[in-house]
């Protein structure tokens, strides 16, 4: 079978740089219950660590080779995960498009990703004409899963449900434990839960309130691997800016966060940058 | 001569990548009285874009390779500017130990760079303590500049040229021209002001209001090259940021600025970015 037209390209020099930073599917966890996915952290910023130019607003940072790059991480991760305040903002597709992977020229939905949409309080208007749905219906991505606290409406169940995706509640457990320790314990409780609905990789793409959470010092320990594109230009102030939480130690501030086992890739006009936080 | 052990040595096949974007020895210009000497921006940033913990802090960022990067393309310019803050908080060394120098191996001060603060105020104590001034005595250094739109205390001034240095004085010309167009115009006056005294070569190192100065969009057709370092550390909220002013385009926000001819050079755990400003 031909690849599609949009079917995406990302040469194996390149891929063998990644790998890796991946998930090892040969690895599976004896404990998967109690314990979490592999997480890879992924974005791309401007060289003043933003992400757009202002909230909301979908700014082309990064070239086709790392959106080719993007599309070859998708595929190599059960799930991709996201915050519902770039569900709503950008109406984002998430599924993969590199070729070979299901709906781009391979069979079912082989390779392509469960979209996951973190939205504590409900708030993502999920519908018929979302990207997300309209591709689980045309048989090219996985139907969404979406985790919340909060009860959903029956319309929006059943919309989803109807696609094959689902709801999934978080945060009961929680809910005789001091309100400080609930909000460190959430990122766990939450990747363990995807640890029992069977995702050993998952893969968090954004937006800035989800990065800048995950490279804080309380959670950066949940994350695996970082893999970080950089593009040749400034956006200036008032962006969406990467910049975690300073850690505080013996009285003075510390740097938040420090990568190991490096890796930097030239890829097109950008950088990209592989590594594991320390 | 043989080089002394503190000479800093920086491999050949890492030079080729950078010569295209430094002043070039062999071009003089006609008219050099009116234009303005090649100018390369160059500085180390966090993934997060930051300088420094705090402001005034000293954070080590980048590593040895880049340190001796730092004082190759030192040995390529005929000056290197900083800040006051920068010369207050830091007691910068400003000379070049690349091995071959003069007071490296070298003769006489052979590849030295002029050390220019720009000290508009004339907040900077020198003294005979400052490190500038004391490698300037022991012939490891050329004598510093200071550029300041104040009268100095005589004090300052004979300290400084009993070891071979001066203060410039600039704003003069603009006197007469109202204020808002003096400020736009105060680098342009700057450099041709540092051309007219021989400088064919200047690289700007910092601190933070001299970078985000000079990449703002009034002021980056100034910069001819920009050689950037990245080190894979966040050091979180409240330190010394590198993120200019947003540039404003048919009612709407616009990227502040973009580098063409770009290479991306891995050094060490670092990137080193080299590019010219669009």
């Amino acid at each position: 079978m031909a690849a599609p037209r949009e079917a995406l390209y990302f040469p194996a020099s390149q891929r063998q740089q990644l790998d890796s930073y991946l998930p090892s599917p040969s690895i599976t966890s004896t404990s998967s219950v109690s314990s979490k996915p592999h997480v890879t952290l992924t974005f791309a910023t401007s060289l003043d660590s933003q992400l757009a130019l202002a909230p909301g607003v979908q700014t082309a940072l990064s070239g086709p080779e790392s959106k080719a790059m993007t599309h070859y991480l998708r595929s190599k991760h059960d799930a991709i995960l996201i915050g519902v305040g770039t569900a709503i903002a950008d109406n984002p597709s998430l599924n993969c498009r590199i070729e070979g992977v299901g709906g781009y020229g391979g069979e079912g939905l082989y390779g392509q990703p469960r979209p996951i949409v973190l939205d504590p309080k409900g708030r993502w208007e999920i519908s018929a004409e979302s990207k997300v749905v309209k591709l689980a219906r045309e048989g090219k991505g996985k139907a969404p899963w979406i985790i919340t606290k909060t009860d959903v409406g029956e319309q929006k169940r059943s919309l989803l449900e109807s696609v094959g995706g689902k709801f999934l509640r978080y945060g009961d457990s929680f809910g005789g434990v001091e309100a400080s320790l609930s909000a460190r314990m959430e990122w766990r409780g939450m990747l363990q839960l995807l640890s029992r609905e069977g995702i050993q990789g998952v893969m968090i793409e954004g937006g800035g309130v989800v990065i800048n959470d995950l490279l804080s010092a309380d959670n950066l320990e949940l994350v695996d691997s970082v893999i970080l594109t950089i593009a040749p230009t400034w956006l200036g102030r008032g962006g969406v800016q990467v910049c975690p939480e300073q850690r505080q130690g013996l009285g003075r501030s510390l740097p938040a966060g420090r990568l190991k086992d490096v890796n930097w890739m030239p890829l097109g006009e950008d950088v990209v940058l592989c590594g594991r936080p320390q």
